[in-house]
């Protein structure tokens, strides 16, 4: 299991649970059993079955989940997400943090499915950004993903990207690019943020990999577009939202980067209803 | 120093820079030093300071902090918050970090006051719940505060609240009241979410201390009410928004509490502005 | 799993074992196999089967480890508490620790159970303090709830208590009140420490829930007991011993607070004897 | 600084503050500074200084803290042991944890000392065992030495102790150390528990460097401290209590071992008095 | 300070000292201050600097240590690296481990010069790989850096290698380049390892970006190189050592990654020199 | 488990899965099951099971894991050391480290072996020092009995070892010994490192248990070997290789330290071959 993502739970039960459940543990007595019903109360794409998962686990390693639905799949309202059973009180306690997850994590992976689509046809995929959720990275990666983006770098150890600090500290793009290919590890490609026209010049002639285009729009867009071609790949970036998507995603445009795909988001209204069981187990 | 909050920030600290920031150590020599000035782009209020400063000392204590606002501020767009100065490299490592802590945080405190400014003149205070951002919880419950709200319970070990699941593995509403009441530290008080008449009415002979109301409306709430009276104080919940928070801001209602304080919230827009210190310190 | 508790566990064992267990590594073949019955050599009050049951898991998963008794039972000098089998290394490996927990924990309470019968039939219950072992409080808060005694907050973040310095700091009684009303989780009542009348008066005044009486006894008790009524909720509490408590166990009394129930405490003496199992198993 | 020390106190703080200290956050405001006194209540030895340092470090580190006696000193009641100054509310939110460091360790090394006193000009040196509160080894080792005593082994890793089920498990008391003296780093005595004058015969004779005499008293005890003689060291144990220790202190015995040292204290009364600043510093 | 690196040498500082420094402790007094000279004893480049202050920092905080040196450097034997001064117990309790990082990491860096100079001139640069020490990849990245080396991807999460496994999982090497294309973050260039021609023809038609050329020699690997012309950057591997590197260094191969340089290494023999200061300081 | 074992597995996972297996997780589907078989390609001395047992079940609990070999066998090249069985992309995500442990600790056992041998007949033994890779102490302590070493100390906190520097502080060899017995756990024998003859006579008057010859050579050790006699046991340090290790394994002489075993490690070549499984499990 990623160590990630198991630290981000327990995290989450350290906090919530602390020293224990006072409510559960006072009224629930410890041979009750029955099950929970995870399930949608709006329709969205859901994401976040394995933190779900952990977070059960981690609870009560005696409690049994089991899926209905997988990560990406697009679900009506109703729709079962999966069954957890075992102890009643070990699910009463692990509910909320597991929705938590659930609930922030399908949010992520519903808003992305809507830029998704609003693309269309268009050859352009929307990505994420680093502006995600500070301990969840890894989930809402996923997130992403399951909601049929793609991811950005996802971390600072595993892609370069070049911003104007970095160029001014260097002393220009093409001073920053040079001291990157000879630092950085040969497996990550090299790409820079560019607001000006000439500086998208200087990375092409230095051999850019990839082209931000920062802020861009209408026909300054257009005319980095045609300076580029096909010498670099292009990825657009900046206050994209809903409404200003379909006019960036011109031809040349490879990515098109959606802050707001992780840190602004509603989470999805996901609710678990419990059933004793009669069996006893 | 708050130990989950501590881990917190070290938590999004090892998933964003991992092995280390390639693109900083690429570029910026470690001989350059420069001040950071942190500024809202739009106007709401200020929340997450001491997550912005955890960040910056993790990166690199010799760092210098100082606050120019401070934590429920309303800022106009354009305020500069705070400056840290030091080392470049380090303030760029700890840039986007620092930002997704402070621009979630005020974006919640931003939300909240906008709920509470509803309210103003009622006697009804608005509180949060326990529908966080996994492992920000101790962050998150002060940013409602700045925002001007209260806090429900801070965790599953620190307040009893009795809901249905709980009523039922207990035996009823009495029955459950009475479990608590043997179990729970004595500093806590007995809230029970009641979703009937009759349960209120049960509530309050076995004399729990706080009644939640939760989904109710109109006659239904206005009918516990009147059961209720001074006998136990009253929260109201379920899916309270900014358009309907009036209606249920009744005479007798001392707390509503709005999961979506937490769990659906736009990020502030908050940057970081860099310029390079002349004297090398 | 409370995650409080296995890190107790965890760093218990880690600082036992170290790098390892020099004398069973080198003298006990890892394929040797036995039962390890766990007594009681003095009569008392079991409490932390959960404790030993989770060193046993975490030095060997493969350990089974079955109760035959259960926390709170009184138990006579010779009677079996639990048994774990499996690899002998692990069982001896583990032994010490796992006793180091229950001794601890029975010792606790057996002190405990001691001052509640003390109380028996005036209605008054023995509570515990923050006077706990560090790194053990939720070991240690259960074993007091074995004793039959009740809990005290379990931290400072779920109950407040204003104590003298709390008020001096706040500009008095009322002030303090007001203070923590303003900024505590509704779920937590407030309690006041007093150790004079007019502080009792002025409590009652500003609606304090429960009014902690520290050091009073003899008539300035009896004064407080009376002023105060029905309006609040009563502790009594400082350097209460078996010889006096039931002294201060007046009606209007609701708790009885006895640091000693934890920062005083006589282990209960409790031994682990060792059989080869036949079968190799 | 020690790591172990060093998580033992992050835990205690993690348990008792947890999200945050409510009442003092209510009460307290933040530019309040002053100085708590800890002192003495009663007469006794003092140990865990470096603890309460640390518990006040790790709440804030820019509380001061000065001490004004050493461990090991025998204290009057009323004695000053040190002073912290700084932040009110962090001294008030550390108050509690620095105390039950503080009492504990200083309940040990009073025991201690009075076992010590009693075989004064014996030459027979009191030592502990491993029956330390869990999490606090370190610290417990240390009181015990501030009290005068010395230190058993600090952990299984840190020496050999052949018990019953070692021997058992090896085949015998000669195999047993053959076994241990294969496999044992060679900075480490071969210790052998013995509870038959035919097993000091055997151990002597495979050149054990301790042999520990388990709950032997008068006679059989003087036999095997002849057979003895010079050739291997000798610990005593088992149940010695103050009334018996001299008892056993006989020529030729090096060390008795007290477990109550560190399983069965009463901790030492000491407060901590807060007086706040003029000066605002 | 990267978080990797600082756990690393807490880790390494928790396994040597455990529950203290029983001989420093022992005679050490703890008001002895002195100065400890770090110097090579025999010619070497050096390494790891950070990570000897890391460790003399966590022992004791108030440590000063001031280099002489800088990673990267050729020193001759008896060149001093470093200084640290401070108390004199503290500079004891860490020297080993913060020998054992250093003569590690400018063992490592002494090898990789090795092999730099084998390929000077000839443009291709020694690049490590993932056979590093387990727990301290940071650290020996840095070193191969300081030798001269580049660096192979930090982890599996910065990097695309599809190696056989991979291949044969994915259904082919077009299928394996498809999956990673739709799969991996952007940041990523597509690297696939080709042990036969066929398999470099199919990967240059699906676009790889990087083909390693694994344990191919002589005329085989003139072929590979010639079929890939500039259509992708390459890597040899497999097996390299000293005596066959130029073998490989033909023309059109832009890295040659060698294992070696991380997995089999002589430590740089390094010491330390302690000296005591007549000041007291 | 062993905590520092377990630890150290963590680490190593974590730095090297970091947020994800890109290449793993794109190329081959969670529903595809194999074998994974680990073989030497060269011969050697196995060593390090535990710790690849430890890293495929972090990865995966659901893997099992099968050895076909034990820690201290001498493997002819092509012997299978161990089968792996489960999901393909566990597996897979997991070999590099769990090579990366068993090539160095395969690599110490057999380098142990070669001076072992070369001692044959002596009755001297081979053993180890502090100088392990930091953060690897409990593998490569096993690793080198794996070879047939033993083991000096495990850490500072279990062995006394004065060294040159201690004696200086101590003011002198007699005060140094005379300080560390009042001091150490009477589990530990006293050993001192002695660089002259003078020394020696002193630490054998002060009844030291072994003397380190640390770099004598020739007739100054024999001087010194004559001199101590049977009055204390013997080890033999400094700059120790297989070239001159028979030199100094004279009567007389107890253990030869040789920092080398763990400092300078060539990695055993040790390979995982996968084969898919045909029954999908």
């Amino acid at each position: 299991m990623n160590v990630r993502k198991l630290e981000a739970v327990k995290m989450a039960l350290a906090e919530d649970v602390g020293l224990g459940d006072v409510t559960t543990q006072a009224t629930v007595a410890p041979d009750r059993f029955g099950t929970g019903r995870l399930w949608v109360k709006e329709s969205g794409v859901l994401a976040g079955l394995d933190a779900a998962l952990l977070v059960f686990q981690e609870v009560d390693p005696d409690l049994v989940f089991e899926a209905n639905a997988a990560d990406g799949e697009a679900l009506e309202a109703g729709t079962t997400i999966a069954s957890v059973r075992g102890r009643l009180g070990s699910i009463l306690t692990a509910e909320r943090t597991a929705l938590n997850f659930l609930q922030r994590l399908s949010g992520i992976a519903t808003r992305t499915r809507s830029f998704v689509e609003l693309l269309r046809g268009t050859g352009v995929a929307v990505i994420d950004t680093r502006k995600t959720t500070p301990g969840l990275r890894a989930f809402e990666k996923d997130a992403v993903r399951a909601g049929g983006g793609q991811n950005h770098r996802w971390g600072l150890d595993s892609g370069v990207l070049i911003k104007d600090n970095h160029i001014f500290a260097a002393g220009g793009v093409g001073a920053a690019l040079r001291a990157a290919r000879a630092y950085a590890p040969h497996a990550l490609k090299l790409e820079i943020e560019c607001k000006r026209l000439e500086q998208v010049r200087e990375a092409l002639d230095e051999g850019a990999d990839i082209i931000m285009l920062d802020n861009m729009r209408g026909e300054r867009l257009q005319s980095a577009l045609e300076m580029i071609g096909t010498r670099a790949q292009v990825e657009v970036s900046g206050g994209i939202r809903e409404e200003t998507i379909q006019d960036v995603a011109l031809p040349g445009v490879d990515w098109i980067s959606v802050g707001a795909l992780t840190h602004s988001v509603r989470s999805l209204d996901i609710a678990l209803d419990l059933e004793e069981r009669k069996d006893g187990k």
